[in-house]
């Protein structure tokens, strides 16, 4: 049985959305039981909650709840009664094995460092989303947690992203690549001059090289896209905001005159449907790797839908032993690197 | 009159609709001569040529050309007979006034700061381009020069994109903003956290905070988007990138079944005008701000109306004194940093 720890009072639908989330997660898995964080008195009374199996549903009553505009890291450290603090101090301890928020984003990420703790190898862990592509998803790592990085993080969150795709999301030896402004290896800021040499010396890794963000919505170069938190989630608020700017655009010039208006009506169901495939927020929650257990961040305007499928997410997560398969993979990365500078320094003797 | 240097052997429709260009700008103003840099007989044999007023244009003999696959600093400090070097030298000597290519943009990039030299008060020259948004247009700033910036330098980047979009866009006090991932201010990168203390002390620069790039394309907060060129490309081709696959995704949508057929070839001919807004390329040279005389970046695929456009936009530039306006305001921000920090040592005392 994996155990999950669901932040009944996080995002903009819940405790409503987030409980009803839990119940059909609880319905279409039978090797998953869930602790909702939040206040005893809320979670009774919704409606959701009394549908849930009793053998595998619990509360952990956290009074506090941390709101979209206070400061994250003092919120962490001040409400101890949070629904966020208090479930993640769960996974810390190891009572239970993931937890899942559509709350603050910030909090989310300050709590990951602060309270839950990394695992074996790994400096920080970086966010990691699904981006939706014209030919599919790709993960973009990292899309929110550091934003000034380092190249030995780098190469970590290349790891991990490629662990993560090749065993949770069953992409056969993911391609790998840097985000840079253009392909060419004399391009780019002082991070990535000093990431490309030491990412070319990782074994069992499929790099292949730059990648500009002008290629990234295609979705046929890369599985797995790797750059700091800044550049990522640029990348990812842009992905939102070019898209619905460009369909206000799209139906301003379609209401025009009566010919366009006649054609809209007719296409409205095709264009729906083709749409639909772009829209970041289909694709759920967004784990925060290399913590112990599993944190996982979905959209703040999460339906139950999403909630359920975090959570189902995280039970395939424990499961496989991502996070075994990481630390190993990093101690090998670790040594890659090692070996090499000894091998540097015979020769230069 | 305005002496303006065109590199006739830059971009992909070199030198055909280049030498065409210099033809329609000629016709549009009289105020305006044109130098062409490139090779004597290749320029003399284009049908364009013949027709410009032989009073105002001539040619710049330039053998070599340098070609979008050659790192950029190395052409530059080895053909010393391209119309780049050539060209940019003129700039230098006072001998032009501008310098306007459609070529290898690392080139003219790397021969803005190695060939033609900064005006007085700026450390870096940021690349400046107008982008489209659904409201208009904004200056993005850094774009494409400085992929590791210093505080210092967005400052001057600030100050240098205001004059620009207040002097030669008409812009009313344009509104400043600096590109971060939050809008609150604990959020943010090192380069950013230095920034805001110091760009909140510049007088006469109406600064409004942070953007969200989701917020871009929309074109209703900031007239002047600041950051470093790392970012501003990342930005740049996703605008490109993304545009595109949409139109593709809304495409295939559309090509589904005969409703959709039929109502796609009624909405064509609005739905090309409303996007056509919406293209980048459609917005002319890029200039490279805080050289000697000016330099401008136009895109590879100019056509004759786009070269055209940009060798007018250096007649106002010129004419305006814009590297003037520059420099007395970026004298004024030094000696009101300067001023704060004497203040600051005066209270502590």
């Amino acid at each position: 049985m994996i155990k999950v720890v669901l932040d009944a009072m996080g995002g903009d639908n819940s405790p409503k959305e987030v409980i009803k989330g839990a119940a059909k997660a609880l319905k279409e898995s039978s090797e998953v039981s869930i602790i909702l964080a939040g206040p005893k008195e809320v979670i009774e009374s919704e409606e959701a909650y009394g549908e849930c199996d009793k053998d595998r549903i619990s509360i952990l009553d956290a009074k506090e709840v941390i709101s979209l505009d206070e400061s994250p890291v003092m919120a962490i450290k001040k409400k101890k009664d949070s629904s966020i603090v208090k479930g993640m101090k769960l996974i810390k301890e190891g009572q239970a094995d993931a937890f899942v928020s559509a709350g603050s984003s910030g909090a989310i990420l300050a709590g990951g460092q602060l309270i839950v703790g990394r695992i074996k190898g790994v400096d920080r862990p970086p966010l990691a989303t699904l981006i939706p592509t014209e030919k599919g998803v790709s993960l973009l790592i990292d899309a929110g947690a550091n934003v000034d990085a380092r190249p030995e993080w780098l190469l970590q969150f290349a790891r991990m992203g490629s662990v993560y795709m090749e065993h949770v999301c069953k992409v056969k030896d993911p391609v790998v690549k840097l985000v840079n402004i253009g392909l060419e290896e004399e391009k780019g800021n002082a991070l990535l001059k000093e990431t490309l040499p030491l990412i070319k010396k990782l074994k069992n890794l499929n790099f292949g090289g730059y990648i500009e963000a002008r290629e990234i919505p295609k979705g046929d170069s890369a599985d797995v896209i790797v750059c700091d938190a800044f550049t990522g989630n640029v990348i990812l608020k842009f992905y939102e905001g070019l898209g619905s700017t460009f369909l206000h655009i799209v139906k301003s010039g379609l209401m025009k005159d009566t010919r366009s208006k006649i054609g809209a009506l007719l296409i409205k169901p095709a264009l729906k449907e083709a749409l639909k495939a772009f829209d970041a927020s289909e694709y759920g929650g967004a784990p925060l790797l290399g913590c112990r257990g599993l944190v996982v961040k979905c959209h703040g305007n999460s339906t139950a839908s999403e909630i359920s499928t975090a959570i189902l997410q995280c039970e395939s997560f424990v499961k496989l032993g991502i996070n075994d398969k990481i630390s190993e993979m990093l101690e090998a990365d670790k040594l890659c690197l090692d070996t090499d500078v000894r091998q540097e320094q015979k020769d230069e003797q």
